[in-house]
């Protein structure tokens, strides 16, 4: 697909429904929709003030809302990783050792990314005969070996790394977007994102993409599984013209306007092509919103305390939405804990495949929540990490921290942080604090934003530590960490020359190798 | 109504429909519904994370949502005069001279009350033959000559003060309810609440008192105005038997759940009775959830800063949904800047009543708001007052603070809080801090959490204070301030002798009067 196609080619695409001649395929097809750095506040149905996602609103009306829905980790690489992999990073490799309870990604200069050992939801769908592509953010390492057609996608449209830049290209490429398993341009060269005023009309691509793909496997009567992953929430965020400027809520604003947008074309893509009694669609969000870079480039948690890069709920809790009309029912609200490693389990019960037997899975089976509205799984445990170190439990409504951090006092006298406006005293705390002796506990129904401590002087608090604890002890017991992934950085290693250059005369000289160990500051 | 009824009476209320004998009244029928303390955040609608107010959800779903609805004052007596009159506190009367920018109210030794110059809603709709009735929570003074039935009311059920108590009744009266004009017992004698378990049937009276006053007029095929003020959501906080335990979120969950419970039953009451189409139905609350009194007894502001007390978003912003089916349109979302006042003058309207001309209305007509959808009155200004100060304004998605106060020092360090866990430096301040020269701006579609201060260097700043500017000097310059009525306290005036006491045996021998200038601290 061309760059300069715009909503008059979607148009068209649109017009020419399918419904007639459409079969009834046995595996249902597979959408997962993951959101950059976009909070659970910036829903309407979520309570976001300004009310703008009608999109997003009716998907809710016309499925199954989860409030009680988690990532994997606060931050984008190791989140992502957990959901295509059903496991937490610290078994799939997705974090650091190179410092204490650090979160680690995948910027350009990672050496790292997704272990030859892991098994990505994309390979596992083969069995039955699913084709996957995955649009937009990767994100699971940029060097060859670790991009999407290396594990398991049939398909890629996208980056592998964040949209920052502009970059001078003699010091820093600029970063490569690929179809399929060759680049196509650069951001800020090719892929055109205006710094100054925003704008972009990526998401207009990646929906094109998206309607694309789900227009050929549909006609091919093969089972698809889409992984839709823009990413015009993280900063900087961008949005197309004619979005530009139309949300109360500035730029960040007129990004979710698109996306929404975005996730209705799709909804009905899958009516008019008549399949959507046939298709599971999931959306949520890699990790909280970005508090640091509000308020115009940062989204909102709602009433949750702190965001992107913290363990507190700002930090994890997920907008989530299930959809398929004829199986979820409509209208639903369910407060399972659930989390992105379920996806991989919960999409592998969908198709009818057996998950792996020979490795740990973090994610269940949610499809009796989905399908039957049961909430039978209402004794799992939600964990919150950083990097190697278990920050905090969720069980039922009680949350316990056994470590605290929000960020350093030096980051915070450079004017980063994590927690704006927030400050729990104990709680928020600039340094990494311990208390595992004796956690911080509080009940997230009463108090959703982690603002009153339960007091240890309390039978409550005895007896959900004495609840927590057995928990806790047999997670940490039987954890068998995975080789860690994000420790060394390179420059030599960065997207100078992605395949394909050659063609487009795009091909950039890097430095020699001179690995070093990777700064987490956080 | 008999203070043992429960819930097998209603049943058998609800199920004489009057639907076939119903007449088409001209002037519709109007309720009121006002919460005490309950915040923006509390609704599943705006966000509330345990998703348990499916009845006033399916309101908002069947009306309007109003997301920029505003009280008069961050605390209940201001808020509810101002409801009643369509005017300012700072107008009306309902403040304090005795100290800069304090919240008053009345508390049973307040000396003051409702003016005897200011009109009453219930007054005013009498023109057009309205009957009137107050459930619930009064708080316009409790001495006889401020009591609803001297100010326009035709029925009251209720109390005059707050259910605080239990008092000795040698040093304290406990609050009397009132049927009419004279009491039928008190708080935690007749009227139970259990501040232990804190169960009380409160709630289910009021709901029964609003049933049969709807149906009583329904049948007499006279319009009504029926203002329902239950008051379980302020602390201490209550609910029934059947309530107690089942939220998610404590006992003020119980408590939002009962009240969710009865706006259902309120609205498909009028559905039985056949007057949906004619009957005017407002939701909302008159002042921010109180978090000082949090979690257990205090509500959610959702993602607003601080709360009731304070002229932060959280202090002042109201969930507000208008219902009318046949003339709200259903499902819609409103952006109009309004606010309590609004009642007023909209009541009046729908009413067909000219508002008085002998005096400022600070109420705007919301009708070609509510039955058009239109968003003509988009540049009327926001005041929040504090007492005699005018705090902070808001216009459009501005909002400039012209002074700034949490609650002072020394009672923080007493442990009352009224923004737990929140701190924006500058802007929550602990000490009264002017800036009139150079107010702290928000822009409150990016940032609605207050927490991102315009930088003063800005072109948006200076363009939006030329805005501001006048709209200020405007309405300083014209205002006309009312004798200020929360000035004197006495203990003398408390609620020892209520009229209907001989009957009852439960009148209370009080001190000689001795008045002195009350405290108000905030």
């Amino acid at each position: 697909m061309r760059v300069t196609a715009t909503l008059p080619l979607l148009s068209a695409l649109i017009c020419c429904s399918l419904t007639e001649k459409l079969p009834n395929v046995s595996s249902p097809n597979i959408i997962i929709m993951l959101m950059d750095d976009m909070g659970w506040g910036d829903l309407g149905v979520f309570g976001q003030p300004s009310k703008e996602t009608p999109n997003l609103d009716a998907m809710a009306a016309q499925g199954m809302l989860l409030p009680n829905f988690y990532t994997a980790n606060p931050l984008c690489s190791p989140s992502r990783a957990a959901l295509l992999t059903g496991r937490l990073p610290v078994r799939n490799g997705f974090y650091t050792t190179s410092a204490h309870a650090r979160n680690a990604y995948t910027p350009q200069e990672i050496v790292g990314g997704i272990s030859k050992d892991e098994i990505l939801l994309p390979k596992m769908l083969k069995e039955k005969g699913y084709v996957s592509k995955i649009v937009g953010k990767w994100h699971l390492g940029h060097r060859p070996k670790y991009l999407p057609l290396k594990n398991g996608f049939d398909e890629w449209f996208g980056a592998p790394n964040c949209h920052f830049g502009p970059y001078n290209s003699s010091i820093r490429p600029n970063i490569p977007v690929y179809n399929n398993s060759e680049m196509l341009g650069r951001y800020y060269e090719e892929f055109k994102i205006n710094r100054k005023t925003g704008e972009s009309n990526l998401t207009q691509i990646y929906l094109m993409e998206g309607l694309d793909f789900i227009l050929r496997q549909t006609k091919a009567l093969r089972p698809f599984f889409l992984y839709w992953a823009p990413d015009a929430t993280h900063a900087p965020v961008y949005a197309s013209k004619r979005f530009l400027g139309k949300s109360q809520r500035g730029r960040y604003g007129d990004a979710v306007m698109e996306l929404d947008y975005s996730v209705g074309q799709i909804l009905s893509w899958l009516r008019s092509l008549g399949i959507e009694n046939n298709t599971f669609v999931f959306f949520t969000s890699d990790n909280g919103a970005a508090l640091m870079s509000g308020p115009k480039e940062g989204g909102s948690n709602g009433p949750f305390l702190c965001g992107k890069e913290t363990t507190f709920e700002g930090g994890m809790r997920e907008p989530a939405i299930a959809w398929w009309p004829g199986h979820i029912k409509e209208g639903t609200v369910n407060f399972q804990l659930a989390n992105v490693m379920d996806l991989f389990t919960t999409s592998l019960a969908l198709a009818g495949i057996s998950p792996p037997v020979d490795r740990t899975l973090d994610g269940l089976d949610l499809t009796p929540v989905l399908l039957n509205g049961s909430y039978e799984l209402q004794n799992r445990p939600i964990f919150y990490y950083r990097g190697n170190e278990l920050m905090a439990v969720r069980l039922g409504q009680y949350k316990a921290h056994y470590w605290t951090w929000s960020n350093s006092w030096e980051e915070l006298q450079n004017g980063i942080d994590f927690c704006p406006g927030q400050e729990v005293p104990g709680v928020t705390t600039h340094e990494q604090k311990e208390h595992t002796q004796q956690p911080i506990i509080f009940h997230l129904g009463r108090d959703p934003g982690e603002k009153f401590p339960i007091s240890v002087l309390t039978k409550e608090y005895q007896h959900v530590l004495s609840m927590i604890s057995p928990v806790v002890e047999q997670h940490k017991k039987t954890l068998v960490p995975g080789m860690p992934q994000l420790n060394m950085c390179d420059l030599a290693v960065m997207n100078w020359a992605p395949a394909g250059c050659e063609k487009l005369g795009k091909c950039l000289k890097g430095p020699k190798s001179a690995p070093w160990k990777c700064d987490w500051p956080h």
